[in-house]
């Protein structure tokens, strides 16, 4: 079993969650809320969990949004009251991750999640929030080490709070849990775990330690998310997957680039952040290309690869069965300036390691197509 | 500039101790207490951090011993409360650092530095310390960014508390600070940087992230580490030493080897830790050989040569000036098994990637004669 500690805590390795009960225990949870949606509910992933649980009996929510909402925040906050719970047990992909530190923060703050958006400076006021354990069922957004929430509120606007003090104390990361993992979700989940080491170790800023775990992830999830997709239940596929999804996850500090840059604007239509990324980053790969030829050389020998990275990466997304296109998902083009002039105010556009104006995101989104 | 965040935020580049003031209003201290020692207030050193912290006027402590002991931590102690200090930075390399975080618990604590020991399960009962922001002037023992701090008791007996909660919250590691350092400490506390990421980087647990940084560590310090004693006013050798060493503290996690088990021990007789492990850490590498061959075939392409490992190691160290044998510093042969009974019980023996009993230490130690 591996221990590995930067901010969080992490037990990773198979059969990782029978460390659940004693975690719980480490915490002195006596009333966790287990914050789940109803997908792991129906793969019998929250049983296990459950039977790992015992003795403890976690409170449980159910009833996560794809887009984590101001409504199941309030849903959990009257569970949390009822039953007089103490810390936050989240298990899935991005969306019970984020309610669970919404519920971490609110519970023990008080007033409204909008009163933490990082906007309007409210996220410096968060102090320590209730313990959280984190069991990610996916190999992806690298989200459960992460120090964000983003909620939909009640008026429809998105409000992001962020703070370390809101990373998660414990991560139980299993990668039995992602064996059932159907191949288009591991296939745009994995795409962006490999995406987040290739758009930190081209990022400009300077972080040795992040550029040292990106290359790693990038040569685990290289060599292994075409097997993952393909053979879901190869063990080593699994476990080498969720290992480069935590790398992708820990080096996210460096800053990322113009790929992101572009998935945030668009995913606010509601698009799949990782499928969005498998189309974007190869255009943004060949616009990268001459400001960081040796970073660019340097991702080719661990991807092992006699082409540019660009062709690489879009050979890897059509293998993994992923769109190739924004037209595929039924983008409306004449939106195109719209989110140009969004990715280029976007704070990840800053660390791409060339300069990305509206145009160039307009032509970015054009080839994109 | 670099920001650099796991465990610890670290600012780090030339001329980062220029960002002393602003983070010492981040962490809202009024009156902090700077710790360091004679040396490093004889070096002028001092004085430039203290102009780096005005308007702020540390309250200042320069009597750190070379073995921080309890005397010291009582000074300490007695200066806080008179002053009403709320904050530590330490300045200086191992000794001001392990002082800087007694000081920080039992400042808040309360009690005697003896109940935190790790050996009776004191450790396990510390909260939130003061805040601490640390400083380093070698580029060596990675300590800065440790949890653990080790006293020399009024009985004089060595006690160590651990705990997460101790890691400073900010370090502010600039290579200039380093720039005057002698050829003789520049060496011997470089090899201890070289050395956490080689043991590291073989040792037996598993911890991706830390082996993709250990590598990253070696490799800068197998560059430059000559350079660095040889030329010490190399701005880049330098640059790359404090990487490094910054590099093998956060690594340190994954557990360390039969070298660091046996100066442990022999640190009791005051030997200087990074000469020790000059010395012990060629023969435990040949030792380690047929354990762990692919990876001291990847520490040999990192490091750049075609020799065997060990002999690259003794050659480097005969280079920076180093005593190749416990000899040379005067260590009675006759204390070789009491050296090994206690090194083969040292926690850091159970990660060395071949199993080392007492036989085992004999030799070695004989080796390393």
């Amino acid at each position: 079993m591996s221990l590995i500690q930067y901010l969080s805590k992490i037990h990773f390795d198979f059969g990782a969650i029978s460390l659940l009960a004693s975690e719980i225990d480490a915490l002195g949870l006596k009333k966790p809320l287990l914050i789940t949606d109803k997908g792991i509910e129906q793969s019998g992933i929250l049983e296990r969990v459950l039977d790992a649980a015992k003795p403890h009996k976690p409170v449980l929510y159910t009833g996560t949004s794809e887009n984590p909402s101001e409504a199941n925040l309030e849903e959990c906050l009257a569970l949390w009251e009822e039953h007089g719970c103490d810390g936050v047990i989240v298990l899935g992909g991005g969306s019970p991750i984020d309610l669970g530190k919404a519920v971490a923060l609110v519970s023990t703050h008080g007033g409204k999640f909008a009163d933490y958006d990082v906007k309007i400076g409210g996220s410096a006021k968060i102090g320590t929030v209730a313990p959280q354990i984190a069991i990610p069922t996916a190999a992806g957004t690298g989200a459960e080490i992460g120090r964000a929430s983003v909620m939909t509120l009640n008026n429809g606007l998105k409000c992001v709070a962020v703070n370390l003090k809101m990373v998660a104390n414990t991560v139980i990361a299993d990668p039995e849990l992602t064996l059932s993992l159907p191949p288009r979700l591991t296939a745009a989940t994995g795409i962006d775990a490999l995406s987040h080491g290739i758009e930190t170790y081209l990022s400009s800023s300077i972080n040795p330690p992040a550029d040292a775990i990106a290359l790693d992830g990038v040569t685990r999830a290289a060599a292994w998310l075409s097997k993952a997709v393909h053979e879901g239940h190869n063990r080593q596929a699994r476990w080498e997957m969720m290992m480069a999804s935590i790398e992708g996850g820990m080096v996210l500090q460096k800053g990322l680039g113009s790929a992101h840059a572009m998935a945030n604007p668009l995913g606010e239509l509601h698009y799949h952040h990782g499928t969005l990324i498998g189309i974007l980053l190869p255009p943004v790969l060949d616009f990268n290309k001459q400001a960081a030829p040796e970073r660019i050389d340097v991702l080719r020998s661990v991807v092992k690869t006699d082409k540019a990275l660009h062709d690489w990466l879009g050979d890897l997304v059509a293998d993994i069965g992923l769109p190739n296109g924004l037209g595929a998902l039924g983008f409306d083009e004449t939106l195109i300036p719209e989110i140009a002039e969004k990715a280029s105010k976007d704070h990840l556009s800053a660390t791409n390691p060339r300069k990305a104006d509206v145009a160039d995101y307009e032509n970015l989104l054009r080839q994109s197509m």
